[in-house]
Order: C-alpha cells, then sequence, then structure tokens
C-alpha cells in the first residue's frame, strides 16, 4: 500500500463526513505517518472510531478550532471538538510561532478528543529546528500506588530533538508500564506477565493476563515515578488548560459517541537557535548520539538504539517499499469504507 | 537539632571556606530543607564533599554567576563554579521573572556542579504561585537497553504545582528505576533485588546486589522510557545549556576536587495567572488531589499519598519536633567541622 493512496483514502473518508480538505489533509498526514512509523494502534486504524463520534455528533466536522487567551509566549486553544489531530496541528504551529520571537512557547488545548501519537506534534517542531514536547490527558486507566481502582489516565508524553546528520531523537510513551495491548497479547499467548504491568481487582500486582479487560487496571511505570509524571502530564495539559481533568473525561472509544470527551493537550516548543547557533547544537547532538550508539553492548545484544531510530528507519522503508500494515488496521479501513460507503482499500 | 542551629552551622561552614553570607545563607537553606523532607541522601550531608572541592579548587567560593544571553522567556547561566544550590537558585529566580512577563520562562545553567534535590527549585515556583520544573544532568551511571556500560546520567527531574487547601504536589525522581543507595542496603541485608534495579559487568540483569558497586551498573526507570527521559534531560540541560554532556560529566563526589565538573542544569517556571485566575486553579488542583486521595484503596493499603504529600509531613514535623538526622549524615556534619576546625554539633 503507497503512503498516498492511503491518505488520499483518509482525506475522502473525512470529506464524507463533511470535514474541508485542508483539515482533512492534516489529518490524513498525521494518521499515516504513524503508520509509516510502524505505530499501527495510534495510526489510521482509529480513523473509522474517530468519524463514528463525528457523524453522532462528538467531534464537530466544520469545528473552529481558536485562541481564547494569549501572550508573549503562550496560548490557550478552544478546539471545539475538532478532529483532534487539526487542533494540535494548529496548536504546535502557535507554540513554534511564540519560541520564534520568546524562545519557548507553552500552548494549551481544551475541547479536544483524543489526538493519536504525541510523537507527531513533537517532530513538527524539529522541522523547524526546534525542540519540541507534547502531551495529553486521557481517560483513566492508570491506578496509584495503594489504589484499588485507576485514578489517572496513562498520559502519553513525546518529546523529539533534531540532529545534524542523525535522525532526530525522539521518544512517545505512555506512564503506564505497557500498554493495554501487550496484556492482551500475554493472554492470547497463554504467558505470564510481569507483576509490574496489571494489577488484579483488589488493586494488587498480578501475572496473571486472563484478567484483562474485564478485571484489573495498568500500574504505572516504575511505580511512583510514572504516576507522578502523569499527574504533571495532568496538569500541564489538562488543569491549567481548562480542559476536563481525570474522571471528567470521558473515553474516545467506549463512551457514548454523541458526547464529547472533553480531552486537554499540551505542546511546548524551543527555538535552538535563540539559545545557540543551531550547527554547534546539532554537532553536540550528534556527538552524544554517537557516543552512545558505539558504546559496547551487553552481551548477545546486537545493536544501541537511540530513541525514535527504529522508527525512523521502518519511516524511510515504508516511504519507500510502500505500507505494511498489519490485519487489524486493514480490518478497521474496511469497516470504515462500508461506513460510509467508500470502495474498499483492500 | 533545630533546623536553625543546623542552618546555621552550614552557613559557618561555608563561610570558613570563604563564601560570602548571602550565597552562604541560601544554599543552608536548600540544604536543611532537603534534610527537614527526608531527603537526607541530598541535604547537609553533602555540603562537607561540596567544600573540600571548594577548598581543591573546583568550586569557586567568590564565583560570580552570571547571565550569558537572554530573551523574552529564556535565560542562559555561566555559574561560574559556584556552589551549585546558589547558582540554581539563581537560574530558578530567572526563570519565575522571565515566566511573569512572558508566561512561561526557561533558564539553562552551565560550569554548574551538583546541586543537591531537584524538588528545592521547582519548590521555589510553587511560592510565586507558579509550576515550578527543575532537572540536572549528572555523570554517567545508567545503562541504555542493550548497552554494557553507563552511557547517561540517572538525571534528575522534579515538578512542584500550588494547589488551594491542600499542599502543593511534588516529585523529585531520578531516571534509574532506584538509587544505589537502595542496592547497596540489599546487598547489606544480604537480600536479593528486583531484576529490573542493576546489571552484571555484561550488561545483563541480575538480581545479585552483591556485585555493587565495583561490577555492574545501574537501570533506566521502566527501560526504554526512562532511558530515553534521561536523554530529554541531558538535552534540556546541558547540550542547550553549552554544559558537559554524557562521558564529558566528571562525578562531584569521585573525581579531582581540584577541577570543576561540568554539570548543566534547566529551570522552567509556569506563572499560573497568566493563564487562568488563580483561585480556578487551585480549585482544580483541590478537586483532583481529594478525588485521588479518596479512591478505593488496595487491599491492604492504608492510604493513598500524592506526590510530595509523605516530604511535606515530614517537614512539618521536623521543622515544629527539629530534625531527626540518620547517622552518615551527622557522621558527615562531624567530619565536616573537624575538616573546617569548627565545633561539632553533635
Amino acid at each position: 500500500m503507497k503512503v498516498e493512496t492511503l491518505q488520499e483514502f483518509c482525506v475522502q473518508a473525512m470529506l464524507k463526513c463533511g470535514m474541508s480538505e485542508g483539515p482533512a489533509r492534516i489529518a490524513a498526514e498525521v494518521l499515516v505517518t504513524t503508520d509509516a512509523w510502524g505505530v499501527y494502534s495510534h495510526g489510521t486504524r482509529a480513523l473509522r472510531q474517530y468519524l463514528k463520534r463525528m457523524r453522532a455528533g462528538g467531534l464537530k466536522a466544520q469545528a473552529r478550532p481558536h485562541i481564547i487567551h494569549e501572550g508573549p509566549a503562550f496560548a490557550m486553544l478552544d478546539a471545539d471538538n475538532a478532529l483532534a489531530m487539526v487542533s494540535a496541528c494548529r496548536a504546535m504551529e502557535i507554540a513554534i510561532a511564540k519560541a520564534k520571537s520568546a524562545g519557548i512557547g507553552y500552548v494549551t488545548v481544551k475541547n479536544s478528543c483524543h489526538f493519536g501519537a504525541a510523537g507527531y506534534y513533537a517532530n513538527m517542531a524539529v522541522k523547524e529546528n526546534m525542540i519540541g514536547m507534547a502531551m495529553s490527558n486521557v481517560d483513566t486507566n492508570v491506578v496509584a500506588p495503594s489504589s484499588k481502582k485507576p485514578v489517572i489516565g496513562c498520559n502519553p508524553l513525546a518529546y523529539a530533538v533534531p540532529a545534524g546528520k542523525e535522525k532526530p531523537v525522539f521518544l512517545d510513551i505512555a506512564m503506564s508500564t505497557v500498554a493495554a495491548g501487550k496484556i492482551a497479547a500475554a493472554k492470547f499467548a497463554g504467558k505470564r506477565i510481569p507483576n509490574t504491568w496489571y494489577v488484579d481487582d483488589e488493586g494488587l500486582p498480578t501475572t496473571d493476563p486472563s484478567l484483562y479487560p474485564e478485571h484489573g487496571a495498568l500500574q504505572p511505570m516504575a511505580g511512583h515515578k510514572g504516576f507522578g509524571l502523569a499527574i504533571l502530564i495532568e496538569v500541564l495539559s489538562a488543569v491549567l488548560a481548562g480542559a476536563a481533568v481525570t474522571k471528567q473525561l470521558k473515553s474516545w472509544g467506549l463512551e457514548d459517541p454523541a458526547n464529547p470527551t472533553g480531552h486537554g493537550h499540551a505542546f511546548i516548543a524551543i527555538d535552538i537557535a535563540a539559545l545557540m547557533p543551531l550547527a554547534a547544537f546539532q554537532e553536540r547532538m550528534d556527538q552524544m548520539i554517537r557516543e552512545i550508539r558505539n558504546a559496547p553492548r551487553a552481551k548477545g545484544a546486537d545493536r544501541i538504539y537511540l530513541p525514535g531510530e527504529i522508527e525512523w528507519q521502518r519511516y524511510e522503508e515504508q516511504k519507500q517499499k510502500g505500507l505494511s500494515l498489519p490485519p487489524e488496521v486493514i480490518d478497521s479501513l474496511n469497516g470504515l469504507a462500508d461506513d460510509l460507503e467508500l470502495e474498499r482499500l483492500f
């Protein structure tokens, strides 16, 4: 599947739901890039559910995300329940503009929804030779140390940093130890899981993945550390954004698609050239990247990867040779075609 | 031991090493507050080694930290090898001033040293009704996934967020799974450790703490996630600060005290009132804090703690009843008194 073919299909689907071409092209670019990185859980697979929400009224096809308040180095956006890729890109563009004039820019978003892969937005800053960060709150699915039930979302955080001759370093992680999909996979394979992934209905660590999803909840990564970072993300992307916080936030996948979910996001851009000559920074990055990559390897290890390196390798390969989409993405895209009476791609 | 008594002793020690009273009082306040939180590893215990460095020439008693470059929302500080608590406080003050006028402020520091507990500086922002973040690079002591030897520091990150009637939420963590002290304690107790804490000389996970400290190295928290976050901190506090990066950085404890270590730091402040009325934010924070604290507890758990809550409890108690310092802090303070021919406190 050529990248352009999938992109065009996504655009057509969004147009069919009443979106205009500009925003549709932006969102298609976000989702297909995510697939090209190999992050299939957050790419075009999700478009079917997003557009179900749009047709049910929980997202607005002709939304008008707008700045409600701003200052020299910050802005607050009301997403007006637009498809979240559209408002997130807009917000990062504003963060980049603020950073251009002030050195750093911080932009919050409220009245949004699930924004897909945070890493896309962080990488928008890299294209402008800036450091980018993107984060969002999500519906509560992670326990606190000593809580029985989820109290906070697995709130994703991404950053991206440009280098010189090397690829940008970028990381896109959630604050749970692992994604729920890994527990589902262990359940399917009949394997035990480490006791740091999941808790049972009493809130106690378990090695039994068969409890998922009816019983139990995700554990935060590194215990109180991941829990604490999830709260920081909740503060920056929701409490201070005026968005729905923790239990107020609705699941984009499971709850009534006619109602907005209330997600909040935050974006930060730092203009490298404001602080030091870009070439000097790029050389410093290349040097650090090479030092780490060329460090002695652990017994049996093939190589040491920098954050994002695997994603960039997949990206180059799939851009060139076409996308190899896994069955669940193909199923979802076919379902989307059927929903909207478009011709199936597969 | 009264807080004020210990503070005065620290000031006298610093004066004896040639520091002026203003900076000495600032640093004493940082270190004693850290002890009052119960974070004894990063409080006054370290002063003896800092002042050894100062007397050997690696730190300057009459240093002049100064801004080398600044813009509307950022500044870069050259610490001039001052005692790092002094330059870190100065840097956070500048970040706060930038946030006051621009909404957010980002300040880097180079030519610095070990700055103690990052949480102190984050909490300086809270006193101004701002959100604070503080971070630093440290000498490499953590492996990458698949590396045999350390390639990055356990780079600390702290944040603090004011609330209304509730205590500020604050977290101060390193990017290793645990601090080395926990491995030493397991070794002393003759216990095995989880296989996520440490690697052996081949870079492979081990449950044997007896390897420490001659053999092996720390693992990053949550594997590639903690490794990736350590790199972000390295970028923000060192690569972009113009400070020593990874292997260039020297250990403040182990290497020649006559040479500067080259640490870099970064500080971020966000002015809440620039974005929303302070009272509204405080209420939103209180609500989230209470929702989490009052959530159903895991079987056998007494209560759910918010980040920083335990530290604030200890702080109130020790401020009132006096500090209960552990033996290794007392030993270090007595050693410091002997080094400088001051009267011992204990």
